[in-house]
This record gives structure tokens, sequence and C-alpha cells, in this order.
């Protein structure tokens, strides 16, 4: 038997069905399922489609098609023929096809349509006279064939490529504009049938002018015209391209859809419509959709017409006085109504659907599930799940990280946004939107804050004193640093809104004025951020607020946590933060970053007092400043302990080289030199000892502890203390030591003897042995590569992905601004991988270390602490490479849970 | 039968042979064989080795020995006994013994003797009449033996462990002080028999009161308290952290030999020596030594009498006068040369001899292979080769790289050395020693110069801008920095003296003062520096050339080659640098920095115009500047590739950060703003732009050609158009492309493109084909991990093990100053990342390199440039991963055809 190339659909049977999409096509399969299965049987225009083999061999044929092709096709349009009771090119009641193509993968727009194929001279006045004399109606019909198919197909098959707006459906519309003006009319519509007759015959001889053809006026010539035209598109340059961003296989090739012509423009018995088994705004589980009285599909897109709802839950303020299709059209609303319940249950997930009314009768031309904004998914999936339509498997593959993010901050309103050019782009570095007015200093952002106006900072860079007006801002703006930079690391702690490294930003300090993307700029002017997109608007663009959902977010986040199965803990430094963090869900604390005590509010006493002990010259001198700053740096962790409640806890040890801390302003210059009793002179020069040519590779980190080890007493004190006190008034408390900046195990060794010794004298003191884990963060290559000596000496690694991957590819986060726009635009790196774990390198040596790890110490316990511990593709990896937990910003934790989760429904599958 | 644990020795035959050394120790192994060897039967005093097994089992059974011991030792006694015709104990004819320690490994002073062994009350007497009544000989010997004894036997067997200066010996010393005092003399030679014979009763009355148990007054008591003695000495504290610090197993044990005692004081028919078979100081052929009359061996090393001369060609300006062994005991002598001249030709090396004469009869009491310094290193390599003593492997086994780099630099004495206590230390960075006045700016330094003076330039560190004075100053020391800091590179660069990161040095520039390690100096002072070590001292210490050998070394180099696999080849930015390394031997240049050209002598235009390109604000501002800068930079290239006539040359493009070119001056930056037609605002604007945290990761190599491909086409246009000049002229070019900071095959592809599209358009320019290889620096992390895709599109890797170094450790190679010290000390590294590669971590970079870019690419090229590939533990690493070739600075050349050569033998052993 000869292979099956052309599969029927309608009349309530089908070929194919919806598991066969590579074969037939997304659409092609879609319309098969309507048709032909046994739950669904719903009207759809019959028809028939050609195999995406077909595509295959098509091209490996040089443009020639196996000859059963030509045979299926012709018995094909016999099926359809005998179902709608009319013939292909019958002069009295004739047959007209749509041509259409579906790929596997929905490319929208980049290949090509032909409509009305089957209108000749021969059909068309058949075709009126089955019309009740509707001339217009069929001339407008022809002369759009007309211009479709001299385009689509004859100025392509004829290897003509004109210049931009040379073409000849450009010349086509020159000559009706030309008619229209002549006519002294300005729409289309208002041409009547003797103009539109008229344009008819003088396009076709334009046709034959321009092309050196005629138009055909054969039916068959036409349907193949149209079947190659859509097969020829899958080559064209768009298709290519897209194919190249999407990354779709060029051999996968198209399948074409012939399907009969139906016409939602035959009066007012006729209509057509878009509609949404849920409302994919808002996820409204009531059924939703718009329609258009005697209109086709593309007057519902032209927007010329306002479309009205079809039920009372479709209404909105825009549309409220029309007349629903509920009301005007009850039977066939109900039938729809029914039509889509049953898609619903079939597919499991909300669908869109397009239909068509054709004198009173309905008519389904297409069904997919539907895109939605994040709201409406979490809604539905969540839905779904109580209703048990689908698994919790299931939900969470129904929302991505991106769409959950949305439920999260206010954004820029999209419709607002759609319509606005934005002056400037840089890293999205916080997420959600904000708008305000820009100030250019930390102080001005806090005075403006506390007269009760909104702020932008616009900043070249931020440093640690910037803290409290970054805290006072809406959002951040920065013209240099890169997504780990100092702003975007505070903002994304923070939930903040944030765009960083934004090169078309130029600052000038003296005047208060930016030049962004070429606009100035001054101190008070409105701008909007979109810090997911790294957008930046001028003026004060509308935002909406997509994080009421409260108790809906949680259930979903409920429905993660039972398929998750890593921990997600968060990064927090203050007990405000680990509330928050507890709030949405976090189940510890991965990353404390000691030396945050010293920044931001109330945190001058202890900031001081560090510094005196950066600046003291003698062991004893040090000692006194540590044992001043003793108190401060117990309370301020046994507050966060506490906020914890007994979830583990991981402490790092001062990462930061000292310099760092030195302070820029003369005041605090001077304090510090009278209180140590010293002149500035002698203040400076130990200042400038301090300074670092390469600070991030620098003294700092378990350096520090290895050259002072009376500042690692210091702090194991303060944390062991602090837990000791805690247990002892009845509370609980799980502290864990995590020294950084490790290459060695003999670092480890060195600070392990200093904290087990001090260990085991507060045990003795409180008479309580305070449960303790001591480990290390993975974050300089060796270290990953020397994973398994680490491991004998370590009990849980903390891999720091922001200086693995900065070490590993020689980035300095704060310094690839100048470069890494140009790699991302050449396609050198395929995204930016402070943002998402580069896989190939820095994923080896994660690879490397956890394999090594685990085979010298098989209860190490393994996590991640860089920021891509809240990225989603991040996440992914660390689950599929046996991490035990990620651990990211407070508002991360829910993206993570549902990352975690949806990882696990992955891996699965497979 | 019983095992075997004393090995006899003496009278023409012995137990055991040099191949003995693990079971007999090595002093112990030695005397067997020059007793016993057939060719050599040479006249040793007889006596017995115990077993290094005996040690081991001594300690495994709670310190005591196999019953079998004591009947070998007894049985030995006999031997002994036989051979001398005297008896152990005897009253009439006592045999005396000396017990010594001997392990596998020489361990200089670390563990015990005691001579004299079996003098009694009952000896003494028939000991007297035996040396012809010399009583005071006698009492002299059995005091030696009470004070040696009770401290080393007694004290220790007892458990006590005094304060430091209150043992035994102090307390016996002070009584000896007292006697003295009190008879008004200062030498212990000025007490009479019958003060000495007062003392020893007053010692063993002292003994007898501070350790309870009287002086032992049986000779096998002390034969046995002495043999115990040794055996728990190698497990005193001394001993024990030597052999942590030499990396010796504890379970190797010592052996103890058991000797005859010989008297070299016993009159002038006596004498003692240490003679050499060839000049340990120069490798002068001729037999060489020093002895005394009527002296003992402690004599010699107290230095209070003056040795003299063996032989006339052992003779120097201090013992001009005194008589030579050759004269004053011509037949001795001529026996003495027979034996060394049969030890050398039975060891094949050059022997260190101990001889006693006693009463007229030569003894050999030791022999083992001779320390030399470099330059007799050299030369006995190259003459023992020249006699066909030792073949070509042996030959470079023979000198160590620190013996021949002593050959290619000045050194300071090391006579004045070893009484100089130095000021501070610093870190080694560039080898020899140097005297000079401190001066402390590089302008000082051109200034002190050109007035004749020899200067010591001293700064906190240097930058490129310093770079004339440096050339002008004998030396350079710097208070920050480590091995790779831009002083360490440069210097090493010129083979010049160089110590980097003495953190003892603490300048201050406005008082032209600087404090060295608390002494404080001003300029014009003058201070010594030697390199090698990293030592500083005040004044000015004497230097003395080693360098002068030129034909010996080019012998000695010329033997390595014929060993060595690897090529050589230099890092060289200059034709005089490419000639100086052609010179020592070098095969073609590893690393050109394009860069270099910039700096120093002659380079103010051309470094001028590279500014212009810098702060250049439009694309066509910089290629005017990078036109006008190409004729000077296409001549630099050609110079130096007609200088290395067709030996190949790698030329790395540019490689540091841009701000690093952007002038300090006030002058020259307001040069630049003039020229570019711009304010000096602007200017520091465009500056600032530049400045980034961390610059070593920042935008920079390969970044820079990404962003600025017109950087890299004019840099290729250079290099290839030199070349091609060159063959026209009828000369040899082979120029090798490497690109630099490579982290992406993306990276290397986007330059291919570039660079091939120049090859082609030069080679049809010039009607020639350019040979022309395009490669890549391995220096990135994540470069070695993903070498396998990498080496698709490159020719040749280079290890940039610098930058390698950097990153895999997280360590900047300008801040290491701050903790490197302490991680030396506290062992938490074996050594200096920067001057040896790390193999635990760098080295499997590199070795996962290698292997994944030779699984892909099968002709990929090879080498290192880094700074390591003048090391010599790092060549051989390098020989072992399979390495095509190492890179180094001229003036390491030699070193590494050296270690190129040592590491072929090496691995051939195996």
């Amino acid at each position: 038997m000869a292979k099956k190339f052309v599969y029927s659909f309608g009349g309530g049977k089908a070929d194919g069905n919806e598991k066969m999409k590579n074969l037939l096509g997304g659409k092609g399969a879609n319309l098969a399922e309507m048709a032909g299965h046994p739950k669904l049987k719903l009207p759809v225009p019959p028809g028939f489609t050609l195999t995406t083999e077909v595509c295959t061999i098509y091209y490996e044929n040089k443009k020639k098609y196996p000859k059963e092709v030509g045979v299926q096709v012709a018995a094909a349009i016999k099926k359809v023929e005998k179902i709608m009771g009319k013939k292909f090119g019958d002069p009295k009641d004739p047959l007209l096809f749509s041509v259409r193509s579906g790929a596997r993968k929905s490319m929208p727009g980049m290949m090509e349509t032909v409509l009305n194929v089957g209108l000749t001279s021969k059909t068309i006045p058949g075709m009126i006279k089955q019309t009740g004399g509707n001339e217009r109606f069929v001339y407008d019909a022809y002369r759009r064939l007309i211009m479709m198919y001299s385009d689509v197909v004859m100025e392509k098959a004829a290897g003509i490529e004109p210049e931009e707006d040379q073409g000849i459906r450009k010349q086509l519309e020159h000559i009706m504009a030309a008619m229209k003006k002549k006519n002294g009319v300005k729409l289309d519509t208002e041409l009547d049938a003797a103009d539109l007759k008229e344009l008819c015959e003088t396009f076709k001889a334009k046709v034959k002018e321009v092309l050196g053809k005629p138009f055909p006026d054969e039916h068959m010539e036409q349907m193949w015209g149209g079947i190659s035209a859509v097969f020829s598109s899958w080559n064209g340059k768009r298709a290519i391209s897209y194919r190249r961003i999407e990354k779709i296989p060029d051999e996968w090739g198209t399948a074409v859809n012939v399907q009969t012509m139906v016409f939602g423009n035959m009066g007012d018995d006729s209509a057509t419509g878009v509609a949404f088994t849920r409302n994919p705004g808002n996820g409204d589980p009531r059924f939703y959709g718009e329609y258009l009285v005697n209109a086709q599909g593309e007057d519902v897109v032209a927007g010329t017409r306002t479309p009205a709802p079809i039920s009372a839950a479709s209404q909105s303020e825009h549309n409220m006085e029309l007349v629903t299709l509920e009301k005007c059209m009850p039977k066939i609303y109900k039938e729809l109504f029914s039509f889509q319940a049953r898609l619903e249950k079939h597919y499991r997930d909300m669908q869109d659907i397009e239909f068509t009314i054709e004198k009173g009768k309905l008519f389904m031309l297409q069904c997919r599930i539907g895109k939605r904004n994040g709201p409406a998914a979490v809604k539905m999936a969540t839905d779904m799940f109580k209703e048990k339509l689908i698994t919790a498997d299931e939900a969470v593959t129904r929302v991505t990280p991106a769409q959950l993010d949305e439920l999260l901050h206010p954004i820029v309103d999209p419709k607002a946004e759609k319509i606005t050019k934005p002056l400037a782009k840089g890293l999205p570095a916080g997420p959600g939107g904000a708008a305000g007015q820009i100030v250019f200093t930390a102080n001005d952002a806090v005075e403006w804050f506390n007269k009760g106006k909104k702020v932008i900072l616009v900043r070249e860079e931020t440093n640690p004193e910037d803290i409290e007006g970054m805290r006072a801002a809406e959002a951040i703006l920065t013209a240099r640093g890169g997504m780990t930079s100092h702003a975007a690391l505070v903002a994304r702690g923070w939930g903040k809104c944030c765009i960083v490294g934004c090169a078309d930003v130029h600052i000038e300090l003296s005047r208060k004025t930016v030049v962004v993307g070429g606009k100035e700029l001054k101190e008070g002017d409105w701008i909007t951020l979109n810090g997911t997109k790294g957008a930046v608007y001028e003026g004060k663009l509308a935002m909406v607020d997509a994080s009421e959902e409260g108790t809906v977010l949680e259930d979903f986040l409920k429905i993660c946590d039972k398929v998750k199965k890593m921990g997600i803990r968060t990064n927090a430094d203050t007990p405000k933060d680990a509330a928050k963090a507890r709030f949405f869900g976090a189940e510890g604390i991965g990353l404390f970053r000691i030396e945050h005590m010293f920044y931001g509010e109330g945190s001058d006493q202890s900031l001081f007092l560090l510094r005196k002990m950066i600046m003291s010259n003698t062991l004893e001198e040090r000692k006194n400043a540590l044992s001043e700053l003793f108190p401060y740096m117990k309370a301020d962790i046994k507050a966060t302990l506490n906020a914890m409640d007994g979830l583990p806890v991981t402490i790092r040890l001062i990462d930061p080289p000292l310099h760092e801390f030195v302070p820029h302003e003369e005041g605090k210059l001077k304090e510090l030199a009278d209180s140590l009793k010293i002149d500035m002179n002698n203040l400076a020069k130990r200042a400038s000892a301090l300074r670092e040519s390469n600070p991030m590779m620098g003294h700092r980190g378990v350096r520090l502890g290895v050259t002072y080890p009376e500042v690692t007493e210091m702090q194991a004190r303060a944390i062991i203390e602090a837990a000791a006190e805690l247990i002892k008034e009845g509370k609980k408390a799980t502290p864990e030591i995590m020294i950084p900046v490790v290459c060695t195990v003999a670092e480890i060794n060195d600070q392990i003897v200093i904290i087990k010794k001090v260990h085991e004298e507060i045990n003795k003191k409180f008479g309580k042995k305070v449960p303790l884990l001591i480990g290390t963060m993975i974050e300089i290559p060796r270290a990953a590569l020397v994973a398994g000596k680490i491991a004998e000496s370590a009990e849980f690694f903390s891999f720091g992905t922001n200086d693995l991957t900065q070490m590993s590819f020689g980035f300095s986060r704060d310094d690839i601004g100048g470069f890494l726009p140009d790699y991302l635009e050449k396609k050198i790196l395929p995204c930016d991988p402070f943002q998402s774990i580069d896989e190939e390198g820095v994923g080896e040596l994660i690879s490397l270390g956890i394999e090594r790890g685990r085979k010298t110490n098989k209860k190490l316990k393994i996590g991640i602490c860089g920021e891509h511990g809240g990225d989603p593709d991040s996440i992914a990896f660390c689950y599929k490479k046996g991490m035990n937990y990620v651990s990211c910003s407070p508002f991360r934790v829910p993206i993570a849970r549902l990352a975690s989760a949806r990882v696990v429904v992955e891996t699965r599958k497979k």
C-alpha cells in the first residue's frame, strides 16, 4: 500500500488525532481531534492535511511531490465534496478552500496562507447565486484571492525578490487606493460590487504585466499553487531566522491544512469569534470570549469594530453596551458553550478557540492551549487541581517561573508598555516595575522619600554607603555593574525593582542631570523602570499590582511542595528578612552574611567598632576592639536564630576584604582616629595598606581568619553563645558555621581547630550541647577540584556560584558592563552567566565538586547560596546534580519552590 | 639461623656494602664498602653496625632488644679485638669505641654521639701507659666521656627534661669554668693533667648528686648505654621535627655504628683532616683538602687553629705559609692520594673524605658524596662526562637547577652572608645578589645611575612608568606584591636581582627614608639584596661573580640538550631579548607581548598613539589612531621576527585592561587632550569610565578584540605584514598569533574570522603565503574545562599559568602579600603557587586541558608561557603532562634546558 501522505477530517470522522502533531502539525492534529474524537465530534469545516513528511520529501526531491500525493489529495477533495454536498470547481455551487501552514510548533505569521481558493470566472456566478446574489461579497473575496495569491504564490514562484514596497501586493494596493481616491471614499467597505468587479479585472491585468503570467483561472491550479507556496514558505527568510532564534530544527518541516471556507460575513445570521474556556487575563473559571456579527476573522484582528462579549462573564467597561452572543444567538451560544466545556475536559487545559457562524450554523475553526498571564496561570492550575481535572505534577508544569514572578511584584501595565518606546535598556537586576522621580544621591533619596515622594535612585554604581537611599527609593538604576553588582544584590534581596549596567545612562552629577538614551533628564523628572525586562521609560507609566491573589498563591505553592524534593532556604541577614522568607515558605537560612550587620539602619556603633578592629595596629588593640564588638554581634545573630525558631541557619564568617569597611568620609575617619588615639596621617597609611588591586581575589574570607585567628574566634563565640543562650531560654537554635573563600582543606582545618575549641568551652559553660555543623563555601575553582579532600573536614558544602562564576570565567561582576552586552549580542555567550549557571564550565566544576565531595563524605550536605539559587534553570541544574537544597533571597523563595517542583516532573518524565 | 642484626667491618673485610644503605644507614654502608670492597679495602678503624631493623624492633618492643642482638654485639666486639690485638675493658691495653648514629638519609646534628666508650677506673692506667704516660690526654678523654655520657645517656634515660641551660652538661661546664677561673686560665688546653683528673672526680660526684646514679665504671654498661642513647635519639624532639621538614618517614629508623677510636691528637706523628676528591668550591679536578697535626676532628671544626692545605693545589692565601701534608708526611700523603683516587673511580662521583693519622698510621673514617657549589657542580659534571666517568644522563642529574642558577648571576659572597644577619626577608623575585645605594623614585634611579652610582630602587610597588628607573637600578626592593607582581615579572625578565612583598619595609616617601626590619635608612644608604633567598642586608656586602666559566656552561648545556625532549622557548618582547635568549639556547619565542612595545625606551610615540586610540570616542577616531599606530607596531614586530631568523615567534594580542595605559601625569594627559581636541574634563571622564574594580578579571585580552574588532584587525595586519615583508626580502619568518584570556570557543572563532581575512588579503598583496598558526592562551579555568571545544578552532594552546593560578586560587598576584607569608608559615600551602605550579589544583586543570584538547585535535601543539615555564619543578610537571615546549624569560633558558633534561632521566628511571 502506498504511504499515507494526506489525512482527512470532517463529518464526524478524522484519519488523524491530537497525538500526531509531529506528522500533522499542531493545527492539523487539533482539527483532526476536534472532528474525529468520539467524545468531541465537533462541527469542523471538513478538509485535509498534507503531512510534514511531504514537506521533507518535497525539499529532498527538488520541490517535486511523490506521485501518491496527487492521488491522495484528489481523493481527499472528493471526501470533502461528499460531506459538504458541493463540488470544488462546480460552476453552480462551488466549494472554496483555505490553504494554511501548520508546523509542529506554532510559528505565528512566519509562513503563508491563501484563502478563497477555487474562485474562478467559472465558479463566480454560481457563488453569487449561492450567496443570494451577494455580488459585492463574492468580488471582495475574489480581489482578496488575487492579492494574496499573486504575492504569496506567483511572485515567489517567479523567484522575484522585489525591493521593499515594490512587490506585486503593494502595486495592487496602490491601484485600490487610487480607485478609492477617484471615488472619493476612504474605506474598502465603501467600494461597491461594480467597483470591486472592475478592480479584479485591473488586478489581473497588472499581475500579467508585472509577473508575465496570467492569474490562474483553474481551481486545481490554484490549489496546487497554494500548497506549494506554503511548503516553500518553510524556507522563507523570516521562517528560517525565526527557527534559528527558537531553536526549531529545519528538518521538522511544516504540514499544510486545506479546509473548506466558511464565512462569518454572510449577513446578520453570520458571525466570527475567539473564545477561551477560562479567562486568560485573571484565571476566572467562566467561559470568556468576543465575537463580531457579519464579519471575518481579519475584521476582529483589524480593530476597526469593537467586538462584543459572548457572555455576561466576558463583559468589560469597553463593551458593556454591546449585545452578548448569549442574548443575540442563544441557541448557538448554548452549543458553543457545550463545545468549549467538552474541549477543556478533553484537553485538560484552558483552550483558545476560533469559531465562525455561517448563516446560523456554528463551525469550530481551531482549538489550542490558550496563552495566559501569570495570575491566570496560577489560578487555573490551582483551580484545575482542586477540580481534580489535573494532578499536582501537571499543575506545577502549568505555571512558568516567569508567570509566578508576575504575582510577586507590581508591574508596569503591559498595555501602557506596549505603546511606549523605552529610552534605554539595561540588565534586569531586580524584578517588577516602578515609577518615580529621579534623584542622584542616597541622601537626596532619603530626603525626598521623607517628604512623601516616590523616587528612583540613579547612580553610576552603588556602594554600601548608599544603603539607606536605596531602601528609600522605589527603584534603582545604575550605569555600571552586572547582575551581581552591589545594586543588583541588594535590590534582589529586597525584591526591589532595579536595572543595572545601563550603558546608555550618562550622569552629570554636578548639574544633577542624566542623559538616558540620548534624552536629557534632570532631578525630579519622572521615569518608569521595568526591572523584569531591563527597560527604562520616560515619564510615569501606569502600574498594575498582580499580587492580590494571596490565598491562591499559597494554595498553588502548597501543590509545588507536594511535588518538590529539594529543600528551599533563604539568604537573609536580619530577623525581618528571616520572617519574610519563612512567610514565603523558606525552610531555613542558607546564607546569613555576618558582615551585613555592619550595613544599614542601626549599624553605626557596630560598624564603628569593626572599623576600630580593622585599623588596629597590634594584636592587643585588635582583641580589645573585638571584645567591644562581641555583644553587638551576638545580639544580632541571636535575633535571627530566634526568628528561625530552630530551622537551620547557615552563618558565613566575615567575607569581604577589610578595605571595604574603611570609611570614605572625613568625619568618620576623624572619629576613628580619635578613638584609636592615632593621627589622621597614620590612619590614612593603614587604610592605604589595606587597599588592593583586585580585592575580589584579595585578602578576604578564610584568608582573614587564617591571618587573624582572633577574628574567627570572636565570631564563633558570638554564634555559638547566641545559640546556647536561646537553648537555655527553652527555645531552639540550629546554627551552622560556613567558612568562605576556601581553596584548600588546610584552611578549613586551621579554622575548625579554633571553632571547636570555642564550641567545647561554651558547651561546658552552659551545660548544654549546642548543635553545630561546620562547613564551607565552594566558590573558588580550586576548591571544587579538591572537594574530595575538603569534604574530609567539612560537614556541608554551599556552592557560592557568584564567585565561582567570576573566577571560572575571569569575569569581575563589577566590570562586565564593558563587554557583556557585546558578548550577548554577538551570541558569544548564550546568556549572562551571573543570571543562569553556565552548565558547560561552572556547572562542570559543580559536578566535580559534588561527585568528589560525596565520594569521601557520604553524609555531606550540599546546597547553593549564590544568586543562581533563585534562578529557575539553575535550580533545575542543582536538583539534577543532587543538591540537598537551594538558598535564595526571600522574594525568590516562591519561584524556587515552583522551579524545584517543575524539575522533579521534568526529570520524572524521562 | 638467627636474623643478622649486627654487621662487622674492618681488617679488609665487611659483612655489608654500599648498597645496603636502608639497612646499615649511609655511614655504615660506606664504612663497610671502604673496608670490604675488593677494589678498595681501605684502612677503616674496625667496628660494627647495628641495623635500622634493630631500631624498629627496639621501638616496637618497648625499648627492648631481641636477645640475639646482645650475642651478636659480643661476637662483633671479639672480631674487632682480634683485628686490633687489643681488648675492650682490658686494664693493660684497652680498646676504646665511638658510638654514632647513621640514618638512611643524613640528619646532621640531629642525633647523639658518644666517644671514648671503654674508659673506666680499670682501663685508665693501661691507657696512660699505652700513650706513653700521656696522663693529660687520657683524663681529657675521660672528662669528655663523662660530659657526653651523663648528658646523652644518663640524663635522657632518667627521663629528666631540664629547662634550657639547667641540664647536667651545663652544670658540668660551670664546674669546669669555675676551675679555669680559679686557676686563672682561659682555654681548656691550659688545664693540666692534675686539674683534669680532679675535674673528673668532681664531675662524677656531681652526676651522682644530680641524676641519682653513679657514672658507670663498667665498659659494657657504657657500650649499651651509648647504643640505647643513639636509638632513643631517633625519637628526640629535634630529630622528629627535622624528619617532618625533610619528609623522612619515622619508620625508617637509624643504624648505630660502633667503631674503634683512633686519635689524631697523639703527638706530631698524628693528624686529622678532611678532603675532597675534587675542589668543591670550583670543580678543579685536583685532590683538595685540609689537615691539622696533633688534633681531633672537633679541633678542625672549632676553628681555633688554621688547618693546613694537604697539597699545593689546596693552597689559598689564608694558608699559604703552612706546610702541606704532601711535604710533611709524603708517604702518608701518597697513600691518601691513592685512596681518594680509588674512591672517586669506585663511586663515580666526588667524595668527601674524613681521615685520621694516629702515630703515623692512616685511617679512613668516613666517605660520602661531597657537597659542592654551583660552578663546581657544573664543572665536575662536564669534566666527568668528558672523562667518560659518567654518562650524559648521570651528568644532568649531578647539577641541580639552583646550582646552575649560581652561574648565571653575580651572588652575595656566601662567606660575607654567613656572618651577617638580614634586616628583613621578602619574596625572592629576581635571582642573584646586588649592593647599591637606596633611591625611592624611578627618576632618582635614572639620575643617580647617570652619575655613575649603583642604586637599589626601593618602592611600595612598581608600575610601568617606573621601567626606566628599574632598568637603571642594580636591584629592586618592593614592600608589596607577589612573585608575579610587576616588579617581579620585569626583574626576572631581565635576570635582575629583585625582592618583592617585603612586609618589613615601610617607606616614608616625603622624608625619603625607609624603615627596614625596624632600622631606619635614608636615601643614599647602602643595602645589599640576595634575590635568590629574599634577604635584605644593611651595608655593602661583597659580591662574587660565578659566571666566568662560559665555555664550561655551554658544554654542560649541550649535554643537557642530548638528554632533553621538550622544546625550550623564551618570553621575549624585543630584538635584544630575543638575541640574548637565542644565545642561551632558546628555540623560539613562546610569548611576545605586543603591548610591551608601549613600555620603556623609545616607546613615547607609540604609547602616545595607543593612548589616543584608547581615549577615542568614536569608531572613526579609533580607526584613525590605529592607522597612525600601525607602522610602529609593524616595525617593532618585524625587528623581533628578524632577530629570530625563522624560529617560531608566538605573538600575543594586546592583553592588559586599557586603563593600564592611561597616563597618570598631568602633562601627558594635557598633551593627549590637545591631540584629541577635547578638554581635560572630558578626558578625565573617559579615563574614569575605563577604571575597573578588579581589572585582572575585567575588560582585557580577547574581550577587547571582541568589542573592538578593529584593534584585532590592526594587530593581525601588523604581524602578518611584518612577516610578509621579511619573506619578500628573502628572510624567514614564522609568526604565531596567540589570543589571550579566552574562556569560550566562540571568542576565538570571532577573532579567527578577522585574522584570516587579513591573512588572505596580505597573501594576495605580497603574492606569498605567509606561514601562520592561530592559537590561544589557556589561562582562564573555564578554558581548561572546555578545552575540547576550543581545540576544534585553536592550532595551539599555551598555558598562561600566572592567570590560571590567580583564578584557580582566587589569589590576586598583586595582593597576596597580605596573607601568603602566613599561609607559607602555617604550611597551609606547601609553596608559593606563583613560583611552582600547584599540581593538585591548577595542575589538574592543565591535565584536563591537555587531555581534552588533544582528544579533539590530535595535532594540537601545547606549551606553557607563564612564569612557571622557568621553574624546574613546573618544567618537570609540563614534561610529564606531555607538553611540546616550555617558554621562560631569557635568563631562565639554561635552567629550563637542565630541568627538562633531568626530568627525562627521572621518569626514565621509573
